[in-house]
């Protein structure tokens, strides 16, 4: 509801009361969300707030601070990052009040905002407007909406949750790095996911390059990039395929990083023949990865690109089987500088909840005493029927909510104890308070759902009695 | 970051490396939030999560359900509600994707969605799409983003969160009234505002209409409501004189209402003269009230009509001296057929984060103690220097971090242990870890810094002796 009224249109429309203003009926429409968006009913928000939960607490256990920008910002704050190729994923948006911006739009210019498609370029820009004066390193996590004009498919929604973690600043990249890649993993343990549901591929972008430039290629680095990130997703043949017509040497190139590939797997950085300072540092990362105790979830695999553009050193993926992505990320130590901020390191990740909720369900992830556990109302207060315990009920719900308790209570009329207690069973409740006739005396009977045992006792010992029971 | 690769503008544009692609030189560029919509940093974050989980806090104690619905929507479910006026208060929206809706927009037509303004439209579109399997009462509450496409002024923003409780198909009005209410005033009392900081206007909108036809006015009931709804803000004689121009004789209007306005301000049904249907019913409200213990927040005023053509029955603003309305509501029981469901009474209000935050400010009411308190370290880990426990920091931290505690530790190279319990209270750390000397015998110190107070134990013990001082 508007806290305001739209003056302008009270005075375009008719207004509504229940007899006076037969001018406007009830117009009965149904209406549909928007295709690609979601309708969170409790259950579904239950399940959102669940997941969300986990990727605050972890991230706030890893030292990470909250932060968040606008739902849509100007478009070519995301073209300046991405290109002008982004503009066909975006979600326009105007001001319907601003006669310039529409009229722009007409004239066939894009739209002066655009919804989120990722939270980077707002982060980019927060640190830059305040690079002086923020303590580093920063360590800043968010988990807002984001929104892409694409088709809908399994995994892939048009409004999503995503967690974004970065950590801009540090000199020390392995460190940043592989405190970046634990949280991540930490939030897949938390949530249920072994090291075989879903593990992290990591690279370096570097080691790819290096490769290329040893194997002497003939196509460009960038034709080379845009295959290798698709290499697992085509068949061997198209793949073969796809080089041969751009001119990219497959087993020249393989053979260059053969050596990196066993011996990073084989965690035995002597297995290298030609060391750099990009494969040592690649081992430091290793290094790091088990001094955090997730060096078992993370796999080096130098097919990994990840394609965006703006990726200098890591990158990592957290992948499942048969599905897709559930995160990706890496180091970006040019994003900060381009948007005006100093030149700073920086690493990060995003983890969309679209994928990762159908991992988590199609494995039973999401069971309901997990996910409702915080939601279960303490206390159901219920009225065996006399009046005095009627007029009672409302004044020990408010003072049990007042005391910080969540309260509920029947809006049936029955006074049926038993289906009361059903219905106190029914809505998750721990506790049942049942003002019965010893109310006469002063007293109220607790019944523990859970435990199935009930005590008896004055009504003034109630808080103190509800604490003790809730505490076992 | 986005999991997937844009693959089209791969192809468009040339990718970056360190040292490959001098074809895509880092272009510096700052931007700027657009006007009216915020950045929250780690401290604005911080107090929009503390007022939020108020918020969420009493909404489940009082038994509502969290639900969400998309950020952006069809755009006539908004016009469907409010009227064709609302267009201009609306961020419209489109794909860039969509040739169609691109050459709609062109041709003059309003884009196909718009952001949010309000999410009453979209919960009632959600309670129609479901009402035959919903269990009733149906007791809801969001927190979602709105945008309006307005002037930012003090108070008013073009993004802002508001909480939204609704309490839909009870037939008890005056009970479903006042839980709604209770619910918003514990959230006042919980942030600390005192009925005399904030407190809630309540009328009928049905007194009003029978006051309305009762003094036989020449102007329409539209006109009076409009003037009415303005009363507050207007002076005297501008009030007079709006009210003769459009024929609404104030004298004989406040006549009929005196009576019900003594009636209630002095909590006396007797003194009402000519009691209906429609001044019982608001006389049970004030009992409710009074049942629940928020009749003291609570003052009748015949003057508020909240100009929302939807309103049907009790309207209720909170109100701070000197401010704009921190929430408003009321009954809206032909909202949900409306949007395609059965007939089904409903109550509810919005209350913004903006105005809010701002009172809460002015009165010293956001204490950094009571906004971080959540965000406070666990611990903070020191290595002290030696090698051996350089080396244990990070599985120390990561092991800590693993079983659930917020864990902190230097990234300066700094190894004076004065200096680092320093960065650790400044961090607000509740305890530190110092790993000394001692760590060659296996024992840790561990330092509570509020208390001042350390110990020495085994390092095997630390996690029961975490537990125990974070208890204390």
């Amino acid at each position: 509801m508007w806290v305001k009224i739209p003056q302008l249109w009270l005075h375009l429309q008719p207004m509504t009361g229940p007899r006076q203003s037969p001018s406007r009926k009830v117009q009965s429409r149904r209406f549909q969300p928007p295709r690609g968006t979601r309708d969170f009913y409790p259950a579904d928000m239950a399940v959102r707030r669940y997941i969300e939960s986990v990727w605050r607490e972890v991230s706030i256990n890893h030292g990470f601070e909250e932060v968040d920008g606008p739902t849509f910002e100007h478009l070519d704050l995301y073209t300046h990052k991405s290109g002008p190729g982004i503009v066909s994923e975006l979600f326009q948006v105007f001001s319907g009040k601003d006669e310039e911006q529409i009229a722009a739009i007409r004239r066939g210019e894009d739209a002066p905002y655009a919804l989120r498609p990722e939270f980077t370029p707002t982060l980019a820009r927060m640190v830059a407007a305040k690079a002086a004066e923020l303590p580093r390193p920063i360590k800043w996590f968010a988990i807002p909406s984001h929104f892409r004009a694409e088709r809908p498919q399994r995994g892939r929604l048009r409004e999503f949750m995503q967690w974004n973690v970065d950590f801009i600043g540090s000199d020390d990249s392995a460190k940043a790095d592989a405190e970046v890649m634990a949280c991540a993993i930490r939030a897949m343990e938390k949530l249920g996911l072994s090291p075989s549901d879903a593990w992290v591929r990591i690279s370096d972008r570097r080691v790819i390059q290096e490769a290329f430039h040893a194997s002497r290629q003939s196509c460009t680095i960038d034709e080379a990039f845009d295959l290798l990130d698709r290499r697992t997703r085509l068949s061997e043949h198209e793949f073969l395929s796809h080089a041969n017509h751009v001119g990219f040497d497959v087993h020249a190139f393989d053979l260059q990083l053969a050596n990196f590939s066993n011996a990073t797997i084989l965690a035995d950085r002597r297995r290298i023949r030609r060391p750099t300072e990009v494969t040592e540092q690649f081992f430091s990362l290793l290094d790091q990865l088990e001094s955090c105790g997730v060096r078992a979830s993370c796999v080096p695999d130098p097919n990994i690109v990840r394609g965006l553009a703006y990726y200098t050193g890591t990158v990592f993926e957290i992948i499942a089987e048969g599905e897709r992505a559930i995160a990706g990320g890496g180091r970006y130590d040019n994003l900060i500088e381009s948007f005006g901020g100093p030149s700073m390191p920086a690493c990060g990740f995003g983890m969309g909840d679209v994928v990762l909720a159908n991992i988590l369900h199609d494995k039973g992830l999401l069971p309901e005493e997990v996910v409702m556990q915080p939601l279960r109302p303490h206390v159901f207060v219920i009225s065996a029927g006399k009046e005095e315990a009627d007029a009672e009920l409302p004044r020990l719900v408010a003072r049990l909510r007042k005391a910080g308790y969540h309260v509920r209570h029947t809006y049936r009329s029955t006074r049926n104890v038993g289906k009361l207690l059903g219905e106190a069973a029914k809505c998750r409740a721990r506790l049942a308070v049942i003002l019965g006739d010893e109310l006469a005396e002063g007293r109220v009977v607790l019944k523990d759902l859970d435990a199935g045992e009930q005590r008896e006792f004055p009504l003034a010992d109630l808080e103190k009695e509800l604490r003790a029971a809730l505490d076992r």
